[in-house]
């Protein structure tokens, strides 16, 4: 394929994507019908599905790219900086928002379920290979196993999410997120 | 009213609510149609929303049953016996995801959102009172304010019921409220 289709291509997706994020962060995962996705991206329904197989492939699209972005943090950083980004962003609560209406499906239809965990593979991977190099450097705590506390920060990031979606409250936030960084630590402060 | 029918109307009320339980974690909010809810309850419409107003309050009174439910075990056993609880209760996980499809109302309808607040009260309010009890007990760790470590016990709360609805594996979640019990106690352990 010549170079210029290529880009165009690449642009492309990436008009489709924006276009879809925005309409499913505005009308959720149901509202987002083929006329207002035509809308949000610009572009009639042949060439949005000329891209994307359909609806649960664009979704699962916006979901690999959030996976992507945070497991960059993570790698660098860890997980919880991916939440301090996460809270510093506020424009992204709604969007949030439709990721949790797909929860009944995540439990109700292997197929979808499969396809998300795929596309999250990345962040999970990119989260134990730092933790497993905090626990080298003799950072992480030695009393719980690499697993249980990718597990506690997985949890903690599902509760952040749940949270910021519902429009709560964002008060005292950043110190429970200081805890938790301490909870998984070596030597985290003893009162 | 004469006892007899405060009786009767107690129990009417009880068929309902159970009924429309088993509507929503089956159909999800949308999927709980009107004839759905009367199939589930055994009772006309005109019965079901001569007691309940409409589908929201059917909605909010399973809501606030939950709440009322968490906040007794929380008033003596603290919040992370009500996470342990929700861990050994499957049949639970489907009804939870229905709580996590209204959370874009709860962010968009500042009606809604005060009314599901208000049925929480009671919960925040018991969750608070064990959690000043501990302090005065002097089981707390002394260097985080109460607020901090009930917003914290609250983002895992909503991590569990986000990570059950979803259907993902428990494994190692026992071992994580362990970890999240010990963070918030006095001299919790220094690896």
């Amino acid at each position: 394929m010549p170079r210029v289709s290529e880009d165009h291509l690449v642009a492309r997706r990436a008009q489709i994507l924006d276009g879809a994020r925005q309409c499913f962060a505005e009308f959720g995962y149901e509202g987002a019908t083929v006329r207002r996705l035509e809308e949000a991206t610009g572009l009639s329904r042949g060439a949005i599905f000329h891209h994307f197989r359909d609806k649960d492939a664009l979704f699962l699209a916006l979901a690999h790219e959030d996976a992507r972005r945070m497991a960059d943090t993570a790698a660098e950083q860890g997980l919880v900086q991916v939440m301090r980004n996460l809270l510093k962003d506020p424009a992204q609560f709604d969007w949030l928002g439709t990721r949790l209406e797909i929860t009944r499906r995540l439990r109700t239809d292997p197929e979808f379920r499969r396809e998300w965990s795929d596309r999250s593979g990345e962040l999970t991977a990119a989260a134990t290979a730092r933790l497993e190099r905090q626990r080298s450097a003799g950072r992480l705590r030695e009393d719980i196993p690499t697993e249980v506390l990718l597990r506690y920060l997985d949890l903690v990031l599902d509760g952040l999410v749940s949270h910021l979606a519902s429009g709560q409250s964002t008060d005292h936030l950043d110190a429970v997120l200081d805890l938790v960084e301490a909870s998984v630590r070596r030597g985290h402060s003893k009162s």
